[in-house]
């Protein structure tokens, strides 16, 4: 069972979101909007084959009457770069977590878990960051998280359609849940002793918890990690998106390094 | 010698960037402007604290005014949050290059080069990066670089007071003085055979050369580099803030561990 998201646009823009989107998803694009006189450079003709291949309606325009979408969200209108293309899409899907976690996998698999991460720029990052080192999926709490929005989808260039998300109404039930599964739970800790380079991230399937900034991990999810990590820094904590990237790709490190 | 930067703007705003840069630098703030009736918090306590240390004018006011000096920015002038306060700064001062290069030091050195990374936001979660990992110094080119903005010195928290800024009008020349100086450079490049973590970052001086998204590093300093490394990715290439993060945490990890 998928339920949709409740979007906050229902547009996206940019060539490498929209192609992303169109390759990897073409059910969610309704209509492709391209810009009035433009150029076709080899990623806008792909994406215009892959609309025609899928009998999506195209339309040429000016683009500038989608400024108003964008209005929201924390670009100024005139710093909106479309590109040359918006789209106008459904809103992502999101994974069922039962569905998940039962789905059989020959490998380990490893998840991140976002406890309160409401910054649209950091949510879109960590997506990109999880795509590009092939995590299986991310989960999110239905409150204190940013909304798939249009600078979400945008900030993950596309990648958001290559990665399972998951939204769950506790995530101490969810960590139980996987731990019950044999999965094993590390939470980034600032007051932790160990550094996230000091445990071992193979032969096992894990969950890495990242929490707001300033706040941190909550209390309740910080009980329950089999493994608490740091990562070391003489000057304020690194951005939560910049952190999930140094402990994510520690964990490819290992895996990948013999 | 040191030059003033050409700064956008000559007010920051937030808690943590106030508080940074008045505690590092007190010499680089004019006046700080505090909002009417506001609860005063440990962090505010310490910067009207240190102001007053300091014989800085503070003012009680409405932050609203301010609205207007971050209308170029990138964010939206509602979603402006000033925690605060306001303080209206100097600019922040280069560090020079050969004075960097000559200076004494019992540690390896360690620096980055960014060849045309003109997104404010990543320059400055670029900065906090370099910062948190105790890193040496950082090298701009005159054009094609983000300026000193206040996004870049809110998204950076203030470690923009904490890092040597150089700027130069020629990468290359730098790079060619360092390897002088036996200094080894390493540059980030997707077609790169070696990932970042087949090299070794220990007991040398080194500085790793990140390039804008979708260019890379220029074709004359990837030429000149004696290491190339990639980040290995199933998805597009990583933002490059969070390329940064991952290599020059490695680093860390290399020198850290035993």
């Amino acid at each position: 069972m998928k339920k949709p998201s409740e979007s906050i646009t229902n547009y996206i823009y940019g060539k490498n979101t929209v192609f992303e989107t169109i390759s990897q998803n073409p059910k969610r694009i309704n209509k492709i909007f391209f810009s009035q006189g433009i150029n076709f450079d080899n990623k806008l003709k792909k994406i215009k084959e892959i609309a025609q291949e899928n009998s999506i309606l195209i339309q040429f325009t000016n683009l500038n009457k989608f400024n108003k979408y964008f209005e929201s969200g924390e670009k100024k209108l005139t710093t909106v770069n479309f590109q040359g293309v918006v789209a106008s899409v459904s809103p992502v899907e999101y994974a069922d977590f039962e569905t998940f976690l039962n789905k059989k996998s020959d490998k380990y698999r490893k998840i991140v878990i976002l406890d309160g991460v409401e910054d649209p720029h950091n949510f879109g990052a960590i997506i990109r960051t999880l795509a590009a080192a092939s995590y299986d999926a991310v989960v999110i709490p239905k409150h204190r998280s940013s909304p798939i929005s249009a600078v979400v989808e945008k900030t993950s260039c596309g990648a958001i359609n290559h990665i399972p998300i998951i939204k769950t109404n506790s995530l101490p039930a969810i960590v139980d849940i996987l731990k019950k599964n044999d999965w094993w739970i590390i939470a980034a800790d600032g007051q932790s002793k160990d550094n996230y380079f000091d445990i071992s991230y193979k032969d096992m399937n894990f969950a890495i918890i990242l929490g707001a900034e300033g706040e941190g991990v909550s209390k309740t999810l910080l009980n329950k990690a089999d493994f608490k990590i740091k990562i070391p820094s003489s000057f304020e904590s690194l951005n939560v998106s910049a952190a999930c990237a140094v402990i994510v790709y520690e964990s490819i490190r290992q895996i990948h390094q013999i």
